[in-house]
Parts: structure tokens; sequence; C-alpha cells
């Protein structure tokens, strides 16, 4: 069955290492493809060059900004170990490097392992009771996604920002518009395709990623995510995006940090 | 003026983007040399190959665990941009390579940029009332630092693990016991020198970093560091370690995340 996620970011090999793809429009932020989107196309292609295994823990490094095109994807296998590899991918446009990524994969089966959590899902009101996204404009990328919100984390938008609130925190479920099952591959995605939460406390403008990193903690159960992102530290013109994703049967899927550039009228 | 932390990062040019340098073993947990340290002479070599900015955000991923001795750095400078430049660098032992990373420079020198700081420097007591580091047995890598922990985090290593806490956090003030000031190369060091928070849920072992990722945030006055490092998620044999470092001006300097494996017996 095909999806739009699945059609979005399917690679083919064209050599061992080298990978073509097609980034389309259909992610795109202004005109902009986004991060998340560009990194779920290179786990692609690592998980041909590496297959079997999980994501574990990737970093994009954001180096140009993508267009709707062709891609080229070559793979550098690091090093393959028993229970962990390590990739490098580049995504390549017209010849010129636009991301760079690093990855350890291994696997998320271990057993009998020992258990801590600290914290929870986030709190949300109930499906039925949270909020169609903020707008307008909606970006291209927001009609990929059901989303909802709790409202309480919404006053900038639906009230404006005369008041500052204390946090630059979003919380909402999210799941892909056509029901394709989130699961390790769309993680990356999940966690980047909310607004910046900073837009509760700075006028919303372009945020470009510098670098983003997910962990991926678990195999998601299909259904909704429970999604919570928060901007706690803006200083220097950057900022730090946190992200929690939890799935419905209440486990944590995955979690994940961004350095981004403060909002900005030029794209 | 020489110190222990400069002696033990400085690397040489061989060639062009290829460095030599020497791991010591006194930044040592157990036989292993400590991975903010490996990721600190990275950032030496980078800062060779691209000199003149600010380590904005760096990634390492650790591929094997590295050995006091001679290191051979590559850095291969992928995208050199006006404000920003981008760079990957291998470690190498014995042809073998231990370590990558990939970083991201710039500058931390943004004037009127926004602020919002949802969060300050973690509650401490005043340094004569913070304790010794736990112990025994202390680890090489304590001996470089003066580390006074807040006794409020203590709790399982001064009464024992009977009861688990509510939270597996630790927080302590951290300087360089030779008197070296912190600054933007040392501080992915500070990141990663204090005993792991989990080891207040979990008994201590050996906890191999997978990844490490540091985001410096601003340039560090001279003084204690304020640190705080917690572990919220502990599942499928992996565990994430967050970590705040503020200098003694109240600035948040650095943010820390690193994905790690659950303590184990076994080097």
């Amino acid at each position: 069955m095909s999806s739009e996620f699945d059609d979005d970011t399917a690679v083919t090999e064209q050599a061992p290492g080298r990978y073509a793809g097609t980034i389309t429009g259909r992610w795109n932020v202004g005109p902009v493809p986004n991060g998340g989107y560009l990194l779920a196309i290179a786990q692609r292609a690592i998980g041909l060059a590496i297959p079997g295994r999980d994501p574990l823990t990737s970093s994009a490094h954001y180096l140009r900004p993508a267009v709707p095109g062709p891609v080229s994807i070559e793979v550098e296998t690091i090093k393959q170990g028993k229970s962990l590899a390590t990739a490098s991918a580049r995504l390549l446009q017209g010849g010129r490097e636009i991301t760079r990524v690093l990855a350890t994969v291994g696997s998320l089966d271990a057993r009998g392992a020992p258990r801590f959590m600290d914290g929870g899902p986030p709190a949300l009101p109930a499906v039925a009771d949270a909020l169609l996204p903020p707008g307008p404009p909606p970006v291209e990328i927001a009609r990929r996604f059901e989303q909802r919100y709790d409202p309480a984390t919404l006053a900038w938008a639906i009230h404006g920002r005369a008041e500052v609130p204390a946090h630059a925190e979003l919380r909402a479920y999210q799941r892909f518009a056509d029901g394709r099952a989130p699961d390790v591959l769309s993680l990356p995605l999940f966690a980047d395709s909310m607004p910046p939460p900073v837009f509760a406390v700075l006028a919303p403008g372009w945020v470009p990623t510098v670098e983003l990193t997910v962990h991926v903690r678990a195999r998601p159960v299909p259904g909704w995510l429970r999604c919570r992102f928060s901007t706690r530290f803006v200083a220097g013109g950057l900022l730090e995006e946190d992200g929690e994703l939890w799935d419905e049967g209440g486990q944590l899927v995955a979690q994940s940090r961004q350095l981004a550039a403060v909002p900005s009228r030029k794209w």
C-alpha cells in the first residue's frame, strides 16, 4: 500500500552506497523542503546500505536549503558491528551537498533491560477537544498531517502575542493525513513537522534548522502520536527546540533536539 | 600558560586537513578515555582547519573505545559559508576509526538578537556546603576537576539505593583542578565529565556513550560552572542524558544530550 511518506522518501540503489531519490514539494515550509523530511530520506538510504537495523540516533547538519527535485544520497558505512553500526550520508542536489547526516543504527528489541521513566506522555485534552493547526497561512507540509493542538498551548495564535507566555511550548496529536501508521523511519519527520514553539514568544518567520538530532526509543504502535515541543533558550541568534513523541500505547518513541536560527523574514 | 586540558588536546598539522595528537590516560573512566575528551580533541583539529569560529553544535558517534596513545585526526571541511561552516572529523588509532564527529561552527557574537530564557542556573547550595564527588572508586578523570555536588542529588551515594529517587539528576559546581578557565573548547568535556546521573536509580557500571551532541550557547566567564545532568528515560537498553552548563555570570553556556547504553559490568 502506497503512502505519501513512502512515495516521497523512496530511494533506489545506483551503485553500492549510492542512491537516487526525489525531494517533492509536498513537505515544504514556504519554498523550502522540511529538514525532518530530508533526514527521513537519508535514513531510507542508510537502511538499504545497512539493512535490518533500527535507526537509534541520527544527527543532520543542514548546509544549504534543499529544492524540490532529484537528490542523490551517498552513504558511507563507517563501522558495522554486531550490535551497532554507524553510517554517514551526504544528500546532494546539482552536485552540491545540502545535508550531511551521521547515524547509528542497532536494535530496539533489548529484552529484560532495566527501565526508568521520569515523565509520561504530554497532558492533552481528548482529540475532539483539541484544535486544528494555527494559521493562516498554512504551509504545504501541514496538509500531510492531521494535527490537533492543546488549546492551552495556542493562546498566542488565538489571542495574539500581547502577553508573552512563560513557556514556548506546543502540545499536539499528530498522524499522517493519508492514514499511514507511524514507524521508526517517519519519526524524524514527525519530530520536525509542527510549527516552531518559539512562535509563542517571538513573531513567526522562517526558523532554519542548523542541526537536528533524533533518538528513536521504541517502535510506535499505529494511531496518534502525542507530541510535546518546547524552546527554552533563545540567545545569540540561536535557539534549541526539544521534542518528545509518545505513541497511543503510552510508549516514548522518540526524543529530538535541534539548534535553529531565530525567526527571520528571509527565506 | 600550560594546562592539562590544553596539553592533552593539542594537535599539530601534518598536512592540510590531517592532524596528530596524543590521547592521554589522564581523562580515563576505568581503562577508557572519556568521550567528551575525544570530542574536545576533534574540536581542536576542526579549529585549525576552520580558524576564527566558535563551535556551535557538534555530534560525536563513538565507534570503538579509545586507548591512551597517538591519535590522528582527519578533518573534512564540508561547507565554509559566511556565517556558518560545517566539518566532519575522523579520529583514528592504529588505522582504525574510533570516533566520528560532525560539527557546525559560527559566531556567538550576535548582537541585538531576541532573547527568551525559560529557566536559569540550577539551584545549588553555596560551594562550601556542596560535597566532594561520590566514591569510591575515584576515576582518573575526576582528578582533573574540582567538583562540588548538591547533597540533595547524592542521597543514593550517601545512603545507598534502598529507596529509588523520583529523579536521576546530579547538580554540581565544576572547574578544572589546575585553575584553567572554562572556554568554548572545553565545554564538550565538561558536558561529559561527571558520573552518570543514572547511578541514582541503577547500580553503577560502565555507561558507554553511543552519541554525544553539545550545543555551545555562550562563551563562559572564568570561574565555576553550575551544571545539571539528568536522565529521564531508560528503556530498551539505552538511556538519554541531558546536561545544562551555566557560568558564574548566570549565562547558559552549553546544553548537551547523549544516548548511552545502560550501566554494565563489562568494559
